[in-house]
């Protein structure tokens, strides 16, 4: 089985430009990538997890395993998945996991849940009909389509190929990180280096009021 | 094992007053207590279903069947619920889920996943910190605590009480109905009577673009 995570570094998670600076943006979406590798890691279930970035950068860290790959792609993100898909097809057709890099919140526990499911495509439910995973057994009978209600649009897809569709029901990785009020549940939930990252800039919880506090300069 | 759901009809959903009126939004917090009731009683595993109710009214659909109780308590959240917790303990001692009523995306399904797990105490996240749902196996060693961060709060009272906690993980479960966007999240996973409601007011989700048409009078 195989893993790949689109990932964007340059000006990452705009919607959090009013509390982070883009050079701290950058970093905490580095410090959620790195979580979501290390849980694919301990998952233990991968040959190849594959990090699908815009460029050329410095973006794998030096201490990861030599079967995280760094993977360039100027094309869009439903383009540069779908010609994953097809070449990886073409040559196995082995299962491909389908993962964002902004959920901190998964640990190698939802990884097991969602791949003991049955389903010949399994679809994690994001927040707004996002898909912020999907586990797809046949990537020779399926493409993606992450613009507008994906998760309805992965849905329709898999039925129009005759693909059995599991809904993988998890808040854990429904819990992306687009707006300030999304760092309340990484204050709440979180366990790896992205919370880290972000108490350490100085941002907290008042556990009474529920109310985020930013003594970080941006 | 008894079900309790704390449930409030005046000016219910106060948060959705921009999009909904009053009495809208009494019918539709009604029609969300009859999903999790419907949820509850499709499960088959609870003797008694407890509506927790602040006035005596006509909140109990006549098609329900008889252990589907109403009871009247006109203390606030915690105090009304501690006391619940306390006269059944004093009883039977059994097993006591408190569910939230606003969680029209929850099913038998996920009912029954969070009852297979183990833990003394087994804590359902809402969003923001909340708890949507609490299952307590030992009732007379534990109380409640639903203002601030109550998911943390019920962390720390059951680790007080010497009690092992799981967390059950589930998005439908996290989703309650506080603000207008949440109705897209109603729209895209919805089964029940409270979509059914939703639409028929002429509310709904352009599935390209993810915007809520309000085409309803308040």
């Amino acid at each position: 089985m195989r893993a790949v995570i689109p990932f964007k570094k340059d000006n990452a998670k705009s919607r959090l430009s009013g509390v982070l600076s883009k050079n701290q943006r950058e970093e905490f979406a580095m410090k959620m990538l790195h979580d979501v590798v290390n849980a694919l890691l301990e998952s233990d279930v991968f040959t190849d997890i594959d990090i699908l970035h815009s460029s050329i950068s410095s973006i794998i860290n030096n201490n990861y395993p030599s079967n995280v790959n760094l993977l360039v792609s100027d094309k869009n993100l439903n383009n540069a998945l779908n010609e994953y898909l097809e070449k990886a097809s073409s040559h196995t057709n082995d299962e491909i996991l389908i993962i964002m890099a902004d959920m901190p919140l998964v640990t190698k526990k939802q990884i097991h849940q969602m791949i003991g499911l049955k389903g010949d495509v399994i679809i994690a439910p994001g927040s707004r009909g996002g898909t912020n995973a999907l586990l797809i057994r046949r990537p020779d009978e399926f493409r993606v389509d992450y613009y507008g209600i994906s998760f309805l649009d992965h849905v329709r897809i898999s039925k129009e190929a005759g693909l059995d569709v599991d809904i993988f029901d998890s808040f854990m990785v429904s819990t992306d990180m687009d707006e300030p009020n999304d760092l309340i549940e990484l204050l709440i939930h979180g366990r790896g280096s992205a919370v880290e990252y972000i108490k350490n800039l100085g941002i907290s919880l008042d556990t009474c009021t529920g109310t985020l506090y930013f003594e970080n300069k941006n």
